[in-house]
């Protein structure tokens, strides 16, 4: 249902003249859908201690910012952790819609929004606070794949400050203050931001659509179903609780895409830009049927088409996705075009080797979305678990 | 009322859980309060044709993007005529929630989210259209200030598109069709992105805070006060019922600032960042007293404080500011620094001589915040009156 015909039913389909007492008149709605349409988008919160950090399982807020650091020379496994406690602190208070500690701008604080704070940690970081043993083998730049064109700029970072939000102006500041309180110990290195619907203005269903007009995240890991937890937290020493984090910077080339037609854009992706049903379906979570032959002998989904290589042989989903549009102000990133935008694709999953690299190297090998889309950066980051009141995030790695 | 509170009450104060049942036991709020609560940020619209284009008197939303273009050389009157009309067509649909004539993503179109899109015309437009003694005496760039450190790619244009929405999918999507339908004949010179609170993210009152903690706009031209049609509105020519629109991107030292404790915040504004109170008074809206002595004989609020020098001898607001945040993701801009950040300042009055840049000598003379604010962009537009359907913005000056 829309939010439009939502608060039609809840107005009793009246003019808003009619104010409170039509809302005396309407049919009862479930719970939930009425706690949707009495949005507070500024005062929701999402909890901060947990078995888990918040920012994966959450659902996915309108503007998340990565930021990555590099650790001082001078860092060592001391400052490292005091460096944790602190930031623990501060996104404890932050998340809850109190300013931080040292907080000169507590007035930009009191919205959260659903603020989530979720820190990683590069292989340099685990490595300096607990020996190369502790290093999970998938922690370490992705192997060198065909397409990409990776830039230093948006690529590798020690420690990642993902902040995330329904509010620009609260992630804006509780950036600013991470950055601040890690600054003594490791600078910034790369930021991106990226967005999603506004809370309140998503459409009908979860999904998001891309900046090609896409529903995209259909097949997925999806919090409370049975595969989630066993394909996304990891159980192994320090992580266990935690996951791994791929945060790929991928181009999308708007101006070459507008130049495919409607048949074309759906054969690149083997579902519909309409709707996301797949070209075998009617909705958009039928099942493809890969084998399902047109009328010339060819399958319906081409094999060359992105959902065709990106699922292989087993239908199960070994990841996580949870992307971000990027729409950037650059103009004339390259000769003629007028838009630097793509995708920040984020991939969540209790190890790279088995969830991101193997389909990342189906699609190396062969993918035709591939023509419009070019990974420009590239990270992988360990996801430590959540912590209780009075520990600090990556406390078990000390 | 914050967000909660309105909630709480219609609720009743219950738990979520209580749902509907608790809504029909409340207490009748007014209907404005109501409409609030119940949030569609995705459907509501802002109509497009009328006296005054959309996007000045309209409550600003969450985002904004202002773009400015470049005429191509061989680009004539004619030439010019038809891309205004095809922008004014894309613009009166998009608005509305539907998708472009040549949309090649309507998908991304059908959440208006409060859309608007506001054309301004830099001097050459006017020149090539209508000829030399149609540019309004003001618009030139402004006059060189001693605190400019104006950058090329934040400077000057031939024409804006000024679009602003509470969804940024919605506003990245409809700048890409507009860029797309001007391409023939104007490419994008800079491009600017600003936000403030989300749709139901915002304080109390209606007054944003700036990335300083400040609450900014108070003493301001509202719309629906006695003086804003006079003080905003041109009476002049082919820009009876349009206005003019100043552009100045100022960067924010925040480092800077963050080294200033809160008295010396407050001095150097003249009101608490607090609460934005005057000095001298006990709320936001309180008049400043700036006769009021303190102790030691000096003013309360100081001569050189923002508020003292930017108000003059007049108490009379001359312009409607309309300022947006921005905070980009480049790092390192500046040795040290952690971020770049500050305000798109947008001011609009009829004319620039009487309501910008008079401020502005006298805030370029001294200013305390000079310290901590530097404008590194400039740009100044003739914003053509509104149309009605079957016209075109800008139809005025043919
Ligand atoms: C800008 C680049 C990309 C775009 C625009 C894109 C878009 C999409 C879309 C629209 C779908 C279909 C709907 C859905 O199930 O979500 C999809 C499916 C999928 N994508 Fe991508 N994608 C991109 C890059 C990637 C990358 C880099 C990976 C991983 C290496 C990936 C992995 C997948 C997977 C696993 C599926 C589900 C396939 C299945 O049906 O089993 N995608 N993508
Ligand atoms: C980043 C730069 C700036 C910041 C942070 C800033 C901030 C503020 C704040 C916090 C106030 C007090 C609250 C209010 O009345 O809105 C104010 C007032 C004002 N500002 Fe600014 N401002 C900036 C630049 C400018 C510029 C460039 C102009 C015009 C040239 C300007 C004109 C005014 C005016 C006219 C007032 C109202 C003064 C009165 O009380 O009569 N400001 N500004």
């Amino acid at each position: 249902m829309t939010a439009l015909s939502r608060r039609g039913m809840l107005l009793g389909g009246a003019a808003a003249g009619a104010g409170f007492a039509a809302l005396t008149a309407c049919t009862p709605r479930p719970d939930e859908q009425l706690e949707d349409a009495l949005l507070d988008v500024g005062s929701d919160t999402v909890p901060f201690f947990g078995e888990h950090q918040a920012g994966i399982a959450t659902k996915p807020q309108a503007f998340a910012t990565f930021a990555a650091l590099t650790l001082r020379d001078d860092a060592d496994a001391d400052a490292i952790r005091r460096m944790l406690q602190v930031l623990t602190d501060d996104a404890s208070r932050l998340t809850q819609g109190r300013g931080a500690l040292a907080d000169t701008e507590p007035e930009l604080a009191v919205t959260p929004a659903r603020l989530t704070v979720t820190l990683g940690f590069g292989p340099a970081l685990v490595r300096r606070v607990a020996g190369a043993s502790a290093v999970p083998t998938w922690l370490k730049p992705l192997p060198a794949f065909g397409i990409d064109e990776l830039e230093d700029r948006w690529t590798g970072g020690d420690l990642l400050l993902h902040v995330a939000a329904d509010d620009q102006v609260t992630v804006a500041h509780a950036v600013r203050m991470l950055l601040k309180t890690a600054r003594a110990t490791a600078v910034p290195t790369w930021r991106q931001s990226g967005f999603r619907r506004s809370r309140g203005s998503e459409e009908p269903g979860t999904t998001m659509r891309n900046l090609f007009g896409q529903v995209d995240g259909t097949v997925n890991l999806r919090p409370g179903d049975d595969d989630f937890a066993s394909g996304v937290w990891s159980e192994e020493g320090w992580l266990k609780g935690g996951t791994s984090c791929v945060l790929r910077r991928i181009r999308m080339d708007l101006d070459g895409w507008d130049r495919l037609d409607t048949p074309g854009r759906d054969q690149a992706m083997g579902r519909r830009q309409s709707d996301g049903a797949p070209l075998t379906g009617e909705h958009e979570f039928d099942e493809p049927d890969f084998e399902a032959m047109g009328p010339h002998g060819f399958p319906v989904i081409p094999d060359f088409s992105h959902i065709a290589r990106a699922r292989g042989d087993d239908p199960r989903p070994t990841m996580l996705r949870r992307s971000y549009n990027y729409d950037d102000d650059t103009v004339g990133a390259r000769d003629g075009e007028i838009t630097d935008a793509g995708l920040l694709f984020l991939a969540y999953q209790r190890d790279v080797d088995e969830g991101f690299v193997p389909v990342q190297r189906r699609l190396d090998e062969l993918d035709l979305l591939n023509q419009w889309t070019t990974p420009v950066g590239s990270a992988v980051f360990a996801i430590p678990p959540g912590c209780q009141e009075g520990g600090f995030i990556g406390d078990t790695l000390f």
